[in-house]
């Protein structure tokens, strides 16, 4: 709105220019002086200003001018996804996964190391440990500007985890303080439904929804909310929890499927084969057992009612599935949509994950670069 | 953001620094050019202009300067909320009330109508249009801009109602259309428990919070949100519908009251005594009457497992409890509050609606004051 700053706020007014002008270009294009002018509505003389600040700060690189233009060929832009790295952490229940990317989120490098699930928090945090720097000696190269973490639990605004039903002994774990040892620059630290939500309208399936339910179906159940194209937290970060409620169905839920597993598995526990255990149920239903079929119905009926809860509430455009679980959602999804059809006003698109288990990792990678956006407007980075 | 606007973006600019002065001035205090041109960031030619044109425009007044200023006095100018009128309707399953206010949402003139819960569509809309009449012919003067109106069940884009389960026969009526008939200027129609919520936030006891769930306890049970300050919709503005979820409890919530009053009245049904047959229950319950104590716990109960899906999902600041049984909120609030002490993670802070009964009228008058603040930027207004 401002067409003449006020002299004290010129600085802040270069910044968000430089902002207005990095915006244009986290497309894939590189831009000439003429057209960020123009997109940026800048005028020429201040797009040149801080282009050429930006340039010197490693941001923007400049590109050779398209070919075939007439007249003297003009200077190109293009955002520097290079300048920097990533790092983006999955601390859950079974693993620790790290992916190290650049400006562009593209992974350069990763690692993951098997966690079991009664470790304890310190086994826990030393596994963490190794996997980053497993990932961080991959040879990558250049620094690491900010980090995310997704862990399993309730966390506060300084990295604290607050509360954790899936991992009791994680607490009160301190996950921020912990992490800022291990790499350079500021680290954030967020819930893993949440930021795998994130990872959906970032990278996934869900780029184009505003409104979104994330549901996380595993040996978890879980949800991350997109409201208005971002990511809803809450008044103090404890959305999305309506699995704590029984009347929402999400504790029972997993039985139908553990009492499937108990009455064919005679001799091992299930118990610590993870979602791997689990996949039997549904590869058993997938070839027509009926014992199966009928635990995998009984599991997503359970698990609509708080779909269901959360669809009219919010009348999202689309819900989508991710978790252990959604592997399987070939034999999930059409009992979701009868079962949602049968309790919603209105049913919304159904689409299940395309992430392999990076998912929530990704998100974390989101969470990263949020930080380092917002610290182009601030203008604390180099 | 732009500094200099292309040549065909100059009328466009202008828009948006007149909506910038008058967003500045909606406020209480006039304010001279040199606090305007300040706060707006434009510059001192720029402001001048504006105010200038809005002047003409009969959106602002100039006021005598500040007394006891130095030098020459400054020219102060204020938004002129007498420069229109607005009007907010709500259509009920009893009652339609009409509200007549100014620019800022000061009631100038109302009326209401008692409706029966059981008049047909062509009877409801012609109470409708007596309630209208009369508060026009009201004397207020001035010429109506823009009127809001709020009706039971969910809404179209266009203003027709696409579904009402309190009133059958309501659905398919196209009440957008039969509004522009009584009044002139654009109408918009919205969900009342929506609008509800939006009043609680503009004029009421949520105007601190961004995050609000409100809660309408009455003959029926509904819910409205706001999400970042603003009134969440959904894809299809079907949000806010968890009632329809068996579930939820709130179907069967109001049965512990109507149980109550069947074993105490002999004689008279209490079907037709809408809330105010109701309000039985809660002053029996208030002086302490066991029966009726329990009856309004058993439905407090019901309403709180819906109230904790909501409250679990959005994590919001503030629960807000009105429509007609919050006159007893007394009785009710802290059976509410142990209940989602209950099922909550973290029980936010519960306040009862201030309102009388003109809550949803007010959100409607919101509703229109939104449609003529959205034309100041796009130039309709004369």
């Amino acid at each position: 709105m401002s067409e003449q700053p006020a002299g004290g706020d010129l600085s802040r007014l270069r910044q968000l220019n430089a902002s207005a002008v990095l915006r244009e270009l986290r497309g894939d294009q590189p831009l000439t002086l003429t057209e960020l002018s123009k997109r940026t509505r800048l005028s020429r003389a201040s797009t040149e200003d801080v282009a050429r600040d930006l340039v010197g700060r490693g941001w923007l690189t400049e590109v050779a001018p398209a070919s075939g233009s007439v007249g003297r060929p003009a200077r190109r832009y293009r955002f520097n996804a290079g300048a920097g790295r990533l790092l983006g952490i999955d601390i859950g229940g079974h693993k620790a996964l790290a992916l190290v990317t650049d400006l562009d989120g593209e992974v350069l490098n990763q690692s993951r190391i098997e966690i079991p699930a009664d470790a304890g928090r310190r086994e826990r945090l030393a596994a963490l440990d190794r996997c980053v720097a497993k990932a961080l000696a991959g040879g990558s190269g250049g620094e690491i500007w900010a980090t995310g973490v997704a862990t399993t639990g309730l966390v506060d605004g300084t990295g604290k985890v607050m509360l954790s039903d899936s991992l009791p002994e994680w607490t009160g774990v301190d996950l921020g303080a912990h992490v800022r040892r291990l790499a350079p620059g500021p680290v954030r630290v967020e819930n893993d439904c949440k930021l795998a939500a994130l990872a959906e309208t970032w990278r996934g399936v869900a780029r184009y929804a505003k409104d979104v339910v994330f549901l996380l179906a595993g040996l978890r159940t879980g949800a991350g909310l997109i409201i208005d194209g971002k990511l809803h937290r809450g008044f103090a970060n404890w959305s999305g929890e309506i699995g704590a409620l029984p009347a929402a169905g999400w504790q029972q839920a997993p039985e139908h499927l553990t009492q499937w597993l108990d009455t064919t598995t005679q001799t091992t526990s299930h118990s610590s084969d993870g979602v791997d255990g689990f996949e039997r149920v549904f590869v058993a239903a997938r070839v027509g057992d009926r014992g199966a079929l009928a635990a995998v119905e009984g599991y997503v009926r359970d698990l609509a009612v708080g779909a269901s809860a959360l669809v009219l509430t919010l009348d999202p455009q689309l819900v989508v599935i991710g978790g252990g679980f959604s592997r399987s959602a070939d034999v999930m999804v059409e009992p979701l949509r009868r079962e949602l059809d049968r309790w919603c006003l209105r049913t919304p698109e159904i689409r299940v994950s395309a992430f392999a288990d990076e998912g929530v990792a990704l998100g974390a990678v989101r969470l990263a670069l949020d930080e380092v956006e917002s610290t182009i407007t601030t203008g604390l980075r180099p």
